[in-house]
């Protein structure tokens, strides 16, 4: 090419944008540009890096990942090199498909990782979830793709004498990012908009492409169908499941076995309730009489008592056994995990279908082992298993790690939905407290996803009650002004209560980690459980279930109740009369002491429970606790009010006789309210799923005022929840959407390298040989590497990710004229005459660079930074001063810098 | 400075980051660059633009801006020039101050408009509400922050032979963006930080800054209190003003004539319904009784409808010229202008506190006049006016329009809590409708605020009827399945008919906008209200205010009424019997017949009546129209199940005789829901609403599966809500959040200048005289420069805007040393010997510069840059080429080029 072709090829391109901007690219100065001279230094940093890799990868697989099948991840790699093969004969290698390359190669950088995190064993494990080969699928999108493209385009100019290197052939290698790294939201993002593009380019092609089209629209809605469809059966069989494992450490159903108690005396004529309002049948046998031992005192006693402490050990062996033998995963409520995963990191196998079975299991057995734990976190988390696996079977979603999460928001909507029968509190759980990345159209499918999840479950019915309303109120008293009072009182509970737990919980956490203890995860589970059956047992209201005594507390005392709780002196004249307000009698005061001993017991054996090695939430515990605390008050309230009438507060509402000014039953709503909003700090999720799932709407402003004292309480110890508090003990790389304000760094503070660091790896856009390039790849460890203009100018072209350049690399180097002084170009136009040493042939890699790297200034403050990678979901940004490179920001660096600088946040902003 | 310091100085610099990347920066070449050689077509560019300009503005001023107070503007210019001389003589300028006043030039950027906006009148129009002087308030902040500033930072060169550029001086200047601009959310947000951090280190100073700093934290929250309190308070007493207007078209209450009809008849004995459930009582007059003509004839029918016709005419009149006189911005709901703002628009009075008071009152007249539009829309403008007001109470929110964005959202979600009596649905709609930034903090507020705005109009109580549940429905019956089919029904009519209302209401719109119609808007208000009038009295189903005509369409037939609606062949024993399914009876029929007369007229005036410049919401209509069709097809569905209850559909739920199974009253909520959300196309706050204003969790599942079909239904014709539709035919420039997929395109292909435009106008780092720039400054009128190392090489240094450049410039001038002949230079370092040439002294205006632009390189695909424009919230990003500058895309090429391209979006992704 003669310099005057160049010239109006240089033309021909400026005058696309009027600036001739390309002139100046191809001045190349001499290399006295201090990068990659001193390779002693290079070294040292590689040693450095390593180190800080291994700590890294310390902290992360403190949570128990799976094994890397190696053997499978090489069967993978063989399949792929064939691949490789077959599509080099194919050679279908055009010039012209630059925009499609260019689009290809977003594509790519989803295994962007940062030049700093570690990624020194590329394994190609795979979801196989399914069967699915979805490598052979990618690949016919991928050359379908390049069919159209081709239409839409210009075309630019074609190699002559240098070797172009394609990337169709290894698209089947980067489908997926590895084991604990970040996704790339915008590329991610973009390239799915790629794939939709092309298949709407074809939709007038043929009635199959119409389908094709058809079915790509309306995928995502199916997928959140199935995926409402199965966490309402899962949720089903567990609460069935966990009902009759329950009810088997009470004793059995004599007629049949597989009935428990509500169902074995549902046809009985001689149901009578004891003094604490348990239901009690002749067909239902428990294990004293199972035994013939009707004797009523001491014996039977003891013999419930040593079956109760047997069961409650067995299942939770059971339940820690499994989990530890087949899905280490499935312990713990999850959500921790599914904010950080929904945040973008990848965790393998979390949402597997093992973890769905297993967790499914166990905590129908953890549950009915009677230990202070709930199963409603632990379903969210089941969900968004089946969000996962489902989202296979939809390759827009269960290819694309940004879409998929789409689909988990939603999944984990419906796994509120299905916990508490609360699909509108689901949405709210999944944008308040659990979900990244949530725009709108998410927002209209969680909502349909949470109806087809409760839907499913009220049809199922597994409590008998429609599961519309769980703890359904029956009374419509409106409550008073004066109440705010106790229930602001309840908040500061709440939220006292909430900072505690969260402090002890983490360094309980941290305790278990760094002794002996943690190394006994089955012991410990044991332990508990034998503590929890032997001091829950004698008090019969921590013998029954959580969620009947939350039933239980939140219900009006009615005419026909004589239990303990609703032991007033009253006289009722009818089933409908008036619940006037009256003296408590010695049964109630009996019933406070009790419920005082069990808020004692459930606070301290929720302080060791929550942590231990099975599947376990949070949730009912603490509406458990705060539902204890919210009936005593409320007892309390109204006995003052019935005793001092003329009291100030009293005395302009509770003065007329004739009503019942105090529902104590209320006080356990808010009171439960109160103390999960107090652990959780959500607020107007939280309110959603009280009103939800008592269904009383008239109790909004008590529910808020509680709800908003208990968070700004809790605030004032320390901000986050415990999720949060969780995430950051398990050194998660959650980048937290709270905004915070303390940073005065500029990015120039912050990037890599320091300082004290030796330069930044980079490419020059021309002049480095084949053999230089591989040098840098042998000497560090970097998932990417800038390209810049020269070493002297240091202006950035693009950035390439190191896995093209291997792949692409290996690819030429079987071609015998490619050797290690071959000349590599990441140029656009060709140079004229490439300086090609003993006949080598030069190499363009053009199109493995990603042009359009996300750059800042070095003046950029870090607040700027920050607000960047949330939004945009980056992993790595460059950072340039006039143009040029200065250095790299990752993810990592970002979440380094938030957690060195000062933690004392402003509590209201 | 000798060559040696000047290195040495170099070398101080860039220790910090390890590179020497400012070496090359002082290299310029001979000024051969195609900039600003052409004159004419400079001046050709400024005429294009001029014309531009125009025909934006004339765009603008459609919505009947306000008139500029010329001699207010002028009065403000001559205190700033006031304020800037002191500042002069004060002469506090330090080097310093550097992080300082990049801060401070982050915080001028606000009024960045970009270089394609017209920016002719410099009008200093600042907000005087409650007679602050905000500009006062901005200096002492100002000053006191260079104060401690200075402590935080290095010190950096000193300058000796130039004058320096401070920024101090015109800060005052800047507060505020000019009218029709769009916000920089980035840099506000920025803004925000830097004061917070300023206030959080002078927190330990005194007990008087900690009170300062413990205001601050708060004033968020006690400013949404206030905003919630105010607008509980402006709703109750509208709907109070309001039940009043109406009755008055009615009659009067003779003892009392401030009483309106149910207050007058509430202490009456003699109260007696009439066939369409009205009440009536002797202290009631009606009209033909004040007038003595008893005759109960034909006579009275004349004299009532006379007096119909005459009150709704007058009110509609009085509506519409009080708007049109004191506040233009009052028509309408609102809504698509509270979005444009949220999203980051000016509309300066818009939220000003004479719109609301016209608005509220016009709200009053305009619904009491009997035509068909609702008042709960306009309450989301109400409630932002009563936000904007009290945000000015709180420099941090009030100086601030990003900060002030937070307080607007947290006012929207109160607007609909106090006027549906529904927190919850409050929130959602301002998240799911209304609002562009919404973070979780914005949702604690909206929550606080939504539930102080309902507690307040709770205890107000308007309705009498505790606001809690306005439609309340008594009734607790469980749906069938088989509904569901009648349901999803319900949802495709309010579909299609949402379809419909948004394309009429489109042409409708268009039509009054390019005809003589638009030009009398007040005879058209008249017109409508006499048809409304004349039409709407003789049917008395229209005749009723819609609230009343929803609640009786909404609720059961029980045993004691006898109205046409429930004239079923029942005989009741008791008022407590059950209600079976009965054969409908001749009263039936004739309602039915007019309840489809009354859905035919609602219909239709509803498509003329929602654009006349009164206050006018939609949701009310849209819920009437949709419960008339919905009541009408409950029904039919109920009598076709008591006909044939041997149907397949119905023979599993309807065979057993003695229960209902079909409730006509919850077809009436579920069609509501449905037209509401054809209409609005909101799905999750629509349930959340419906369910709150009826009390109804029973039936969350038709609702949302009404509400999903409407909206399906509706997307097949054309996706938005009414609202976006009227935003797009207004032409605001609202970037919409929802994802679209059809841009190939590059941002090289987006930014300005287009290949055939002169190329960009920039300022060099150096090397340049005052007399150049101010050329530059005459013969364009962008609203910032790029600033670039070269005219050669391009690199980017940084933007500086021209109302900076101007002040600054202004501002030297007055010393009798700088002439058009005095170097400027945009550099940190000063070049060695500067060139001033005739003694002149050199300036420098490095200060000005803001150093960390976003940039874009020229390759990235547009969705990426819309995601980044729309994410973070930028108001320009320049296009770099290896690090040279190209050009830049502003928010109006971002808008221009999403509505250029195809419209058609794919419905379902």
């Amino acid at each position: 090419m003669s310099t005057n072709e160049k010239k109006s090829l240089l033309v021909s391109i400026n005058n696309r944008n009027g600036n001739n901007y390309d002139t100046l690219n191809t001045i190349t100065a001499p290399n006295n540009f201090p990068l990659h001279n001193n390779e002693d230094n290079l070294i040292n940093m590689k040693k450095i890096k390593k180190k800080n890799e291994n700590e890294e990868e310390k902290k992360f697989k403190q949570i128990d990942p799976i094994n890397l099948d190696e053997r499978r991840a090489r069967g993978d790699l063989i399949q792929m090199y064939n691949i490789m093969n077959k599509l080099d004969r194919i050679n279908l290698i055009n010039e012209s498909y630059h925009y499609f390359f260019q689009y290809m190669s977003s594509r790519h950088t989803r295994k962007q990782t940062t030049q700093f995190d570690e990624n020194s064993d590329i394994s190609f494990r795979q979801n196989h979830s399914f069967g699915l080969s979805m490598d052979d699928d990618m690949l016919e999108i991928t050359t379908d793709a390049r069919r159209d493209v081709s239409d839409l385009i210009d075309r630019s100019q074609g190699s002559k004498n240098l070797m172009d290197v394609p990337l169709v052939e290894d698209s089947s290698l980067r489908t997926h990012y590895d084991d604990f790294h970040t996704i790339d939201w915008l590329k991610d993002l973009a390239r799915d908009r790629f794939r939709h593009r092309v298949i709407q380019k074809r939709k007038k092609e043929s009635i199959w492409q119409t389908i094709v089209t058809l079915h790509d629209s309306w995928s995502g809605w199916i997928c959140v169908l199935l995926v409402g469809l199965s966490s309402g059966l899962v949720a089903a069989m567990v609460d069935i499941g966990t009902n009759w494992i329950t009810n088997i450490k009470d004793g059995i159903c004599v007629n049949a076995f597989w009935l428990n108690k509500p169902q074995c005396c549902w046809a009985s004529k001689n149901i009578t309730y004891d003094l604490y309002n348990n239901p009690k049948c002749p067909e239902w046998f428990t294990w004293p009489e199972v035994f013939n031992d009707w004797d009523d005192g001491f014996g039977e006693f003891l013999i419930s008592y040593i079956f109760y402490i047997f069961w409650a050990s067995f299942f939770s062996l059971l339940a820690v056994l499994l989990v530890r033998v087949f899905a280490p995963y499935a312990s713990g409520s999850g959500i921790p995990e599914i904010k950080t995963i929904l945040s973008g990191f990848i965790i393998r196998g979390y949402l597997g279908k093992w973890t769905l079975l297993i967790k499914s299991i166990g905590m129908m057995l953890s549950t009915s082992a009677g230990l202070i734990l709930g199963k409603e976190g632990p379903f969210v988390h089941v969900a968004c298993c089946c969000g996962n696996i489902f989202s296979y079977l939809f390759p827009k979603y269960g290819k694309n790690e940004a879409k998929k999460r789409e689909i988990l928001s939603a999944a984990s909507a419906a796994g509120v939905s299905v916990a508490f029968g609360a699909p509108i509190g689901g949405i709210l759980f999944s944008l308040e407290e659990v979900s990244y990345y949530f725009p709108l159209k998410t927002m209209w499918r969680s909502f349909f996803c949470a109806m087809i999840g409760a839907f499913v479950v009220r049809l199922i019915n597994p409590y008998g009650n429609g599961h519309d309303v769980q703890f359904s109120i029956d009374y419509k008293a409106p409550w008073s002004s004066f109440e705010l009072i106790p229930f602001i009182l309840l908040g500061i509970l709440g939220g006292l209560w909430g900072a505690f737990f969260i402090k002890f919980n983490t360094f309980w956490s941290k305790y278990r980690k760094s002794t002996a203890l943690g190394r006994y995860p089955i012991t410990e589970v044991l332990v508990v459980a034998l503590v929890t059956a032997l001091v829950t047992f004698p008090n019969p209201y921590t013998r029954i279930s959580m969620t009947d005594l939350i039933k239980m507390l939140v219900s009006q005392c009615k005419a026909e109740d004589d239990s303990y709780l609703c032991n007033y002196e009253r006289n009722f004249t009818s089933s409908n009369a008036k619940i006037l307000p009256a003296n408590a009698g010695s049964g109630v005061y009996r019933a406070l002491w009790l419920l005082f001993m069990a808020l004692v017991v459930q606070i301290v054996l929720m302080m060791f429970t929550i942590g231990i090695k099975v599947p376990s939430g949070l949730l009912i515990p603490s509406m458990s606790i705060g539902a204890i605390a919210g009936r005593m008050i409320g007892i309390t309230v109204e006995q003052l009010a019935y005793h001092y009438p003329k009291f100030i507060l009293f005395q302009n509402e509770c003065s007329k006789a004739d009503e019942n000014c105090v529902t104590p039953g209320l006080y356990a709503i808010v009171g439960a309210c109160a103390f999960l909003g107090g652990a959780t700090k959500m607020t107007v999720s939280l309110v959603v799923i009280m009103f939800e799932l008592t269904g009383g709407l008239t109790y909004i402003v008590p529910l808020m005022a509680a709800a908003v004292t208990a968070k700004w309480v809790g605030d004032a110890f320390g901000r986050g929840g415990i999720y949060d508090s969780q995430i950051e003990l398990n050194g998660y790389p959650f980048l937290d959407n709270k905004e915070e304000f303390n940073y005065t760094t500029l990015a120039s503070d912050v990037m890599t390298p320091r300082p004290t660091d030796p330069p930044l790896s980079v490419f020059t856009q021309e002049g480095m040989s084949l053999a230089e390039i591989e040098q840098v790849l042998k000497e560090t460890t970097y998932t990417g590497y800038p390209v810049v203009v020269s070493r002297e100018s240091q202006h950035l072209v693009g950035y390439v990710l190191r896995r093209d350049l291997q792949m692409a690399i290996s690819q030429q180097r079987r071609n015998p004229r490619v050797s290690g002084k071959s000349m590599v170009y990441f140029n656009k136009t060709i140079p004229q005459n490439p300086p090609t040493s003993n006949g080598a042939l030069s190499l363009r890699f053009f199109k493995l660079l990603d042009l359009a790297p996300v750059t800042i200034t070095d003046q950029t403050p870090m607040e700027t930074v920050i607000d960047m990678f949330r939004k945009l979901g980056l992993r790595i940004t460059l950072v340039t001063h006039n143009g040029r490179l200065l250095g790299v920001i990752t993810k990592k660096d970002v979440l380094r810098h938030t957690y060195s600088i000062n933690n004392h946040e402003p509590i209201f902003n």
